[in-house]
């Protein structure tokens, strides 16, 4: 028979992103393409020892059916972590926690609580590529607005907030953005949070990177700044615990929590609750703060060794990169062009893949001079190597 | 600040089946208002074992990011399983299996993948809350086709879909039907399956309980009666291995099936890959028949107790009961009355709770003369004694 798809599936384009791994079957290549958390950041020995516990005292609360809302214990456990490490203001006294499949669960719920098919939500333009395509499946039109090099432009924010007015989310990675790296100031997050007020808008908070910082002072979260219940603050253990085991957590105003609590149910039910329990088990019987830091440690001196090899093989005339202060991503800018897609076609010549920058566009159709770079997940020597070859693609142009 | 929700989720109403468990804290209650599997159905020991093989030898893979499709030797034993038990034509040369979040989840992709906001989805009355409330949550309309004792009115179902020009879906539950336990026989599979080739809808199969006969003989699947590709089977591992665990399987046309992959990468990116990898390990290392007559010959007997006690202590002049041949549910109908609510109250007044039929219903505003009772989750000493207070409810009346 022929199918007749739904509008907002029908439209969906197979991501970038995943075209391009298919290339990466071929071993010869580097990749710099992927956006995992190394697998040395996951601590197996621990997580081991505490399934065995599981299984053996409390296997069937584990293995049956559980709330929406998520493992109590484990919310707990949340609500006191982000207050201890972003300040007591994220969670207010009407705040909830609301533990979702990840973290990009909580950002589709939040689209399907407050959009109807047709309406708007405001991004960063490039934004992270899976929630663009989140809201997309869920018939929302992701709607860019420029950044700068300390985050979203304030003045083309306003501008295309009066000229939305379908609009009604913002959807904001302000700290170590996907796929750009930069962190939004102080200065602008205040603004943003002006302008949500002023047009009446919720905004999505995205922050899976927050506790990755390995450079540079924290700056506050636009949940812990925000007094009105604006914000839902969407995070998830995906690059400190596993990115396999699919759990994030939401903190919102309780309305919305339980808004998002019932559209939850209808996607799954609840989050394997094996796994909450195992999350809970590690946040309280270990040194999370201890384990962080390991795993910033390593990045740092990935993130270093990549920015000095882009120093020294890819000539700085041609490209110019951020320098973030923590997560995982370092972003290429090409001089004097607006479409750099000759450079990742050239790179995968080279037999080093990048991600181009047009797959992490609001407009599917437009161009882009840029490509984002991943350091969590080669080898040293791998990003030695990866690099040199990149640095090869500049010199013969 | 004042929420502006989705029309979809403002117009969503808590479920009936979730306030009831509200009032289940009282352990004097005798609860038959679950849906779970029995705590005995859970492998528990070889589990614990796998998961220790896991994190010894494969732990990288199991914390890592996956493919949204799901973990590719668990899927080709799902095919393999699927053709063993329920024949060769479950999987089509042209099908695929996408594995999903428990099989609501599976429901719910089917939903977004074929409906826009205001399609509607014709459905057996009364029939699954979570499904029923999955497609409000993503703003389609049940609508409601009465039931038979050998499944859903072929005359009603034509009436329906003449009136209903955006129909987009048939959701059904052929076998062992929650909540009312009824088999639909092979003549209806048959004509259900010519409505929807004359009125060219996707038919959604809802299998949780098939696994689960313990009485009288299988009848073909509509998958396996469908060669048009018109048939989404959904299913799971919830009622065989573990509900908390979260993991669910869809068997389709491989064209519905990417794109339901699409519309899933943006939900959650993939399901828990350690219990994908954990199924596979069970359905490969042990004998699932075995597992399952062993779960079958619990429910047999539990069923049958729950049968004999209400012969003995329900009037039959009141009250009649379906006999199920398998899955988790009796479904009562109250006689001389279309409104039943006053039973379910008087019977948690007695101290047991049975879930109203009213939660079933299409039309949330229509009454029902019906209740549904679980025999997997209460004791033998808890079906003994609880259907003696449900018989002095209604020897009460």
């Amino acid at each position: 028979m022929e199918y007749k798809f739904s509008e907002k599936i029908a439209n969906l384009k197979p991501s970038a992103i995943r075209e391009i791994f298919k290339s990466l079957t071929d071993p010869s290549i580097i990749s710099f393409a992927a956006g995992n958390p190394s697998p040395e950041s996951f601590p197996v020995e621990d997580l081991a020892r505490f399934a065995a516990e599981i299984f053996a005292n409390e296997s069937t609360t584990a293995l049956q059916y559980n709330i929406t809302e998520g493992y109590t214990p484990l919310r707990q456990a949340i609500a006191e972590r982000q207050k201890k490490r972003f300040g007591e203001s994220m969670v207010r006294e009407d705040d909830s926690v609301l533990v979702v499949s990840g973290g990009q669960q909580g950002i589709e719920l939040a689209c399907k609580t407050f959009c109807n098919e047709g309406d708007a939500i405001i991004c960063e333009n490039p934004s992270f590529i899976g929630s663009l395509n989140s809201f997309r499946s869920c018939g929302a039109t992701p709607v860019g607005v420029p950044m700068e090099i300390d985050g979203i432009s304030l003045t083309a924010l306003e501008e295309t907030l009066k000229n939305t007015p379908n609009a009604k989310l913002m959807y904001l990675i302000p700290t170590f953005h996907n796929p750009t790296g930069i962190t939004m100031s102080l200065e602008k997050r205040l603004g943003v949070l002006e302008l949500a007020k002023k047009y009446d808008l919720v905004i999505i908070e995205d922050n899976p990177y927050g506790e990755l910082r390995f450079a540079g002072e924290d700056l506050p979260n636009l949940k812990a700044l925000d007094t009105d219940g604006r914000v839902i603050y969407c995070s998830s253990f995906s690059k400190i615990l596993s990115a396999g085991m699919r759990v994030g957590f939401v903190v919102a105003n309780s309305t919305i929590c339980s808004k998002m609590t019932v559209a939850k149910q209808g996607e799954d039910v609840h989050t394997n609750i094996f796994f909450q329990m195992l999350c809970h088990k590690f946040m309280t019987n270990c040194d999370l703060d201890a384990h962080i830091a390991k795993i910033n440690a390593l990045y740092r001196r990935k993130c270093n060794l990549m920015l000095e090899c882009l120093d020294k093989y890819v000539p700085s005339d041609k490209v110019e990169f951020t320098r973030p202060e923590g997560g995982l991503f370092i972003w290429g800018i090409v001089k004097d062009t607006d479409d750099a897609s000759n450079i990742v076609k050239l790179a995968i010549e080279k037999k080093v893949a990048v991600v181009p920058g047009t797959a992490f566009n609001c407009d599917t159709e437009a161009k882009s001079n840029a490509f984002r770079l991943n350091y969590s997940t080669p080898s040293d020597e791998q990003i030695v190597e990866g690099v040199k070859r990149l640095g090869e693609v500049f010199k013969s142009l």
